[in-house]
């Protein structure tokens, strides 16, 4: 609702005028900048943030005391009912739990071996969403594709086998895509499974797990991910002329749909509490390592910022909302859900702030939105130096304010130092010591600085009704 | 035998006394230094052995075809089998494996799990030598020691326990005796077994296996490692006031010793037939990974030095033997072997050189032996400014080359940038992705040079009868 300020509180008509030249940013502090105005709230929040090691130990706490938190398990729903508690226990202001229903895949039993040229275990990962084999497995000779386009040309070879995909390292999107679309294409050829080299630039014989899709008009095949040294040996073999056949156990399987909820927690705005800047992460994750990177550290430096403002006794004047969406990884459930259970406030969500790629070194966010606000943005960047974080680039969002965003909401991503991220993702060795402390900190005042002075500064970044 | 050269041949007066100026090193050649005299071959070398990859492939070929290659283990003699095979394929002399007995040390099923405060698996290796735990496992409260003083000055919080040694990496040596003498001392308080922090700088949650000892005035106990990541997490739970309790479960035994052998091959001198320089790495290997850095890269790249040597058509005047020790990693029973059968030798082995450090980028060597020796590799070593790998220090050997050190046979080890070495060593990532093959050909070139120069040059490098 965009006219809940001007038009519909009793206020009289001065103090209304008032507020509508400060909210258009018009004559209201013409020789002073939001940059300049906050320079020294900012540099307080800062200081507070960078105290201590508090963020980290909750990355710790959460994660180590909970585990990982695939969608439908009860790790997830225990580390939400925990968090509820402890924002509680923080003084936050609206804290629920907003049910959504998410997807329920199960992992089970699973392994794959080779069996020929010689045996040898495969450490691998079932990919999310994937079907099981039989109980007896599935033993079959590997084809190996060097990609899509390769598969499609000899796929005449790939009936009866089991499709092994070497496509290496690129990005995230292109290598991603034989994750998401792999079963789909070794299954049109006429495959029995898929196997992926493991979507990463870097292997300690890790296998990542992920998302994967199945199309209606073709038959399901399981889908699962080999470490790349594994897939590499592979392709090696059979360029020597080698058969290689390959045994892959599943016992995956998708139960019916479970209830989650998408966690919060705010400081109520002091003079526009229905203007809200959404903040925060997804507190699911994969059924692998902690999850602490991907992406409990999002939630929990979303929710130490509102603790920094706390401790130092700011009340900005808008609400600032802190939320970990449930059900990122494997359906989008959360953010879809937050979308749909607050429809009639999105006019007045100013801004929704995303952390998911790792609470890595920060160096500024990646906003999409109003022009007008993209340099207020940069402005309010500047009081990010000390801390070398306020680079603010046109384009960004995230998979969970995505929903909101294309309603109009205008949106942003945390960016990072995330030249390791891929290395950890989705696999056993996300936890928290691969985050710094003191980088984790960093990512708490940039959080902190940037949600509380857009929630804060007289003017709207948002313009109303726009 | 120090007379074998200028006593026991029949050559004629003035040969001999020729001889015996250039044995000095002293007017033969008076203004032309080893490196000048060599550099033109050295050239032609190193050009040989950059050329292509063929040292990685090799060792991607028989670590992909055997697989790892435990003392005891059929892999290991069939890769035995595979090298004399090729090895007299490529036209080396006096091809063969000489026999010796090694431990057999058995892994066996295996698993960490924690109990308390959630359950969890831990990810985990036994440690090379341990007992096994009675088949329905060990389960206990874990007691965290941070070093042996700690669990020293709480010896009584032992009993009954699983003492844990959180230690964290300082250097391989210090970090590293918790591995090798951990059960002794948690035996010693009473524990029930015992868990180490991964012997590493750096972990994606991976397990580091290697051998451990036990002392016949204490009981023997299980002995494992757990990762970094798992340790630390458990120190943290227990400093936060949580009883962690654990269960092992480890079928490992020592089974009879078994035949082995340490496989060799050579170029024969051709003037001084038997003056050896040896040079080598071991053949064995952890039961993880492949082995491939620790190393098999050692032995193929001196194997395939003398491949390039044998390109180039150069045979040097003294010997060159490669030889595949075996049973370096729980036992250095193929060192004292090849120590026991060449004995009568031994005084003429001029110079002895190991690889055990991973085949990453040469820096040069460490050696050990007369100063006047050292200072001549040091001249040779310029011949390497080309690859800058001629860094000659003082002070250097290996575990295989100990025994015929130790009855003074100089010796050298390689030294490389091993930056990583300690990421990858005994675990499931030692595969052969780890190694450049650009960085595997400098080391080829090295030991092909410092080999053929030593082998070559007029002066022996050990004066007859030191």
């Amino acid at each position: 609702m965009s006219f809940a300020r001007s038009g519909s509180r009793p206020v009289g008509r001065i103090v209304v005028a008032t507020l509508s030249l400060l909210a258009l940013g018009a004559h209201a502090a013409p020789a002073q900048s939001v940059a300049s105005r906050y320079k020294a709230t900012a540099d307080r929040i800062i200081a507070e943030s960078m105290k201590d090691s508090s963020a980290w130990n909750r990355i710790a706490l959460l994660t180590e005391t909970h585990g990982h938190r695939l969608s439908g398990s009860p790790q997830l729903e225990r580390a939400i009912d925990w968090i509820i508690a402890r924002m509680k226990e923080d003084g936050l202001e609206n804290v629920k739990g907003e049910p959504v229903m998410v997807p329920h895949w199960v992992r089970g039993q699973e392994s794959a071996e080779m069996l020929l040229p010689r045996r040898a275990p495969l450490p691998m990962l079932g990919l999310g969403g994937s079907i099981g084999t039989p109980a007896s497995g599935i033993t079959a000779e590997v084809m190996v594709a060097q990609s899509f386009a390769d598969l499609e040309k000899r796929a005449a070879e790939a009936r009866g086998k089991i499709v092994l995909f070497t496509f290496p390292w690129t990005n995230y999107g292109e290598t991603g895509a034989y994750r998401r679309q792999g079963a789909i294409a070794a299954a049109k050829a006429g495959a029995l499974a898929s196997l992926i080299r493991s979507v990463t630039p870097y292997s300690m014989r890790t296998p990542h797990t992920g998302s994967m899709s199945y199309d209606s008009t073709v038959r399901k095949i399981p889908h699962a991910a080999i470490t790349p040294e594994d897939a590499d040996m592979i392709a090696r073999m059979v360029q020597r002329g080698e058969k290689v056949v390959v045994k892959l156990t599943m016992s995956a399987q998708t139960l019916p749909d479970a209830p989650s909820r998408n966690v919060m927690g705010e400081i109520r705005g002091s003079q526009f509490p229905d203007e809200v800047i959404v903040m925060g992460g997804h507190i699911d994750s994969w059924d692998v390592g902690r999850g602490a990177m991907d992406d409990a550290g999002g939630v929990v430096a979303a929710w130490e910022a509102l603790r920094v403002l706390k401790r130092l006794g700011l009340t900005p004047k808008r609400t600032i909302r802190v939320v970990g969406w449930t059900n990122e990884e494997n359906g989008g459930r959360g953010g879809a859900g937050y979308r749909d259970a607050h429809k009639a406030e999105l006019d007045n969500h100013i801004l929704a702030i995303e952390s998911d790629g790792g609470v890595f070194k920060p160096l500024g966010y990646g906003f999409t939105g109003p022009d007008a606000a993209l340099s207020k943005l940069a402005e309010i960047g500047k009081l990010l130096d000390p801390i070398a974080a306020g680079r603010i680039t046109k384009g960004g969002g995230g998979a969970d304010i995505g929903p909101i965003m294309a309603l109009g909401v205008p949106g942003m991503g945390l960016t990072v130092e995330d030249s390791r991220y891929f290395w950890f993702h989705h696999t056993d060795a996300d936890t928290p010591d691969k985050l710094d402390p003191r980088e984790v900190s960093q990512v708490v005042a940039s959080l902190a600085v940037m949600a509380f002075v857009v929630a804060d500064m007289p003017e709207r970044l948002r313009p109303a009704g726009k």
